[in-house]
């Protein structure tokens, strides 16, 4: 064979994306907001493509990483991981992040939240380079599609008055019969079984109201609850009484891994995270504590797809379930997302995705949802094409903001409704 | 491309390779022992190696296993799991392993240990078909040579009289100075800078002077002493305090979980195992106890060379070290090891090889160590090339015997020796 892996340019585009007006416990989703698309170029001219968060702190790590890759070979993702890469302390916020409510802030977790992106454009290389399947890199899908949840949010109809922003065709969600139209037409769309309401929006009671009318309009479908964190240990307890008939998961009731400790203590509602377990380093205590039943892994902050695959290892020999998280993503995360999840034996919960969310991509034909399911691509790689006109156009959006919208602030983007939002101190409820 | 990676055939080939007469707690290695090699061949004609424990209920695994292999992708090794594969109950025989002290025995280990021949031969025939090493294929090497440690044995000169076996150049090591001498050897030979003595066989006072010996003769260099759990909890906290300046860790002291949880509890040494956790199912309880800080990983029995990466994942989680084990194998094996070895970011001990007590191989070529190392080959596939007239060799002996090798079992060939032998009753001191 002719080919030559060696890693010969690594091409980095930050772009803002259209976002809707969902909400959260911390604020209200920006108009747009940041990712960072990966290009890794090898010798022979073979494209490998990663996604990953793209606020400054993520570019920050990503460009002399960038730097530090040409001469490697693409094969060579498990040497990633050992490239001494320095990360500004003081990027590290603290407990909460400012945006998308990650979990803990680290300084591995912020590279390797910068690594998978790589580490995912890799593999994408391989697989063109080779004509395999990324899947089939990671040894091979054990299903032929993989299962997703509808994700539902409260929202408003339109971005506050003055903000500039994309059309939103979805209306607004802020009650139980908002709640339960909007699953109706995301069931109707994309044929999705499970739901999942982000919640600590609301009061408790409206909540467990709304998740109680979907459950009326869905009955026996999977449902999910997950406010984020927001609530105290007795309010989580009570939530899981009142909803223990219908939830699959209660996911994130409270902040940290002993308070969750204590809600499972106190409950048969399996509890469900992507807060409290997001790196390596935490699970070990949640895990011998019993503070969770299912992690909710996600490559971003895991480091990549086969740091997932270790994950679910891990949850397996200990008898805690898998699923995944989503945070506002694109095509190529997706495509990522659905060829990790084919290779995972003890996946046994739908995934999340925000993707219905995302009018825009950076892909030549938009991944479809049928019956809720994303089909397993077996095309070399991850099995999409990059748009180069709407990565540019994208990118030109990126490049032309001042600055306000580069860095996810979902509380920002909640005062310019609201000028005296402020993170709200948890627990809220 | 025009290859076509689907599996062709599939040749089961059992062997009796030469042992010397290697002492351990339950009594004697056999003058031959059986071992399997796995060839799975694709439709394009590329042929990859595997190799395994060559027991009776091994091949009553494997043959069925091979029959279902034709028309599958040779890249799926993640589907060979999920094949369902009937296990004789009859061939568990309870905690004890008559033939190698490979710890508890279930279905499912019994099954991982024939699938782990099959996934190595994917993994190699994946790499020829490629033009990628298998480290590649598993993400990627993170050093280029892999460290062994010598592997002493209690011995007799020679196998007992009246039994048909190979000449051994060895000589006997029965006491201190023979090990040191049977340890300088093996260091002048191959360059091993650790070493580990194989105990149980003598009373622990005998051991405790042998490794002391060691240590006078090899200043500075890891030792370790692994008696596979013939002593008590009282014997091994002794043992311990009397050697805790010099070992690098004990291994395997006693048996089972809840007693080498009460042994790592009163002593500072680490406490290494094969035995108490050689399955994911072993996992929680041995790490939430503490019972042990490092984990001898084995592909053979941990169901081949991804398993074994994951297995390296739980162990860096929980802050647990890891390293491998090693029962009599040949260099098919030995290849595997050093692929995965060179993969595994955690690896912080040399691992353990009895490659340099068997005088036999299938391989054109012997793997060399260097300075106690193993060069990790970038060669296609494992690296390693099929002897077929040495296999047809040892295959010869294999048929023509008459049933009494077959099966493994130390003690049966202690009884050759000393007629009234039985396994030892645990603990024996």
């Amino acid at each position: 064979m002719t080919r030559d892996l060696t890693i010969a340019e690594v091409r980095l585009t930050p772009i803002l994306v259209a976002d809707p007006p969902l909400l959260n416990t911390q604020g209200v989703h920006q108009p747009y907001t940041p990712r960072l698309i990966v290009e890794i170029v090898t010798a022979d001219g073979t494209t490998g493509l990663g996604e990953t968060y793209g606020d400054t702190k993520y570019l920050e790590l990503a460009r002399p990483l960038a730097d530090r890759l040409p001469g490697r070979s693409v094969m060579d993702v498990n040497g990633l991981f050992g490239i001494d890469l320095a990360v500004d302390a003081s990027r590290i916020e603290g407990q909460a992040d400012a945006g998308g409510l990650r979990g803990v802030q680290t300084a591995d977790k912020l590279r390797l939240s910068v690594l998978s992106a790589f580490e995912v454009a890799c593999l994408d290389a391989q697989g063109k380079a080779l004509g395999l399947p990324v899947h089939a890199l990671l040894g091979g899908k054990v299903r032929d599609a993989v299962e997703y949840s509808a994700y539902l949010f409260y929202k408003w109809d339109r971005h506050p008055a003055g903000v500039p922003a994309e059309p939103d065709a979805w209306g607004a969600a802020l009650d139980p019969a908002g709640v339960v139209e909007q699953a109706r037409r995301l069931r109707e769309r994309y044929g999705f079984g499970s739901f999942k309401l982000k919640g600590g929006v609301f009061p408790p009671d409206e909540e467990i109201a709304a998740v109680r009318a979907l459950a009326a309009a869905f009955p026996g479908h999977p449902l999910r609850l997950d406010p984020n964190g927001a609530w105290s240990v007795e309010t989580s307890l009570k939530v899981a009484q009142e909803l223990g008939d219908v939830l699959e998961y209660l996911e994130d009731p409270t902040l940290g891994t002993p308070a969750m400790a204590r809600v499972a203590a106190g409950t048969e509602v399996p509890l469900a995270t992507n807060m409290c377990v997001t790196t390596f380093g935490e699970i070990e205590e949640a895990f011998t504590k019993g503070a969770v039943q299912v992690v909710l892994s996600d490559h971003h902050y895991w480091g990549g797809l086969r740091n997932t695959q270790h994950l679910a290892a891990i949850c397996a020999a200990f008898g805690v379930g898998v699923s995944m998280h989503s945070n506002t993503h694109l095509g190529i995360s997706l495509a990522a997302m659905t060829q990790v999840a084919a290779t995972v034996p003890n996946l046994h919960h739908a995934c999340d995705s925000h993707y219905p969310w995302q009018s825009e991509d950076v892909l030549t034909e938009r991944i479809a949802f049928d019956g809720g399911r994303v089909a397993v691509s077996d095309a070399p790689g991850l099995g999409v094409e990059l748009d180069r006109d709407e990565l540019a156009r994208l990118h030109r959006r990126w490049a032309e903001d001042d600055g306000s919208l580069r860095d996810r602030d979902d509380a920002a983007a909640m005062r310019t409704a609201e000028p005296d939002w402020r993170t709200p101190a948890m627990p809220r409820w």
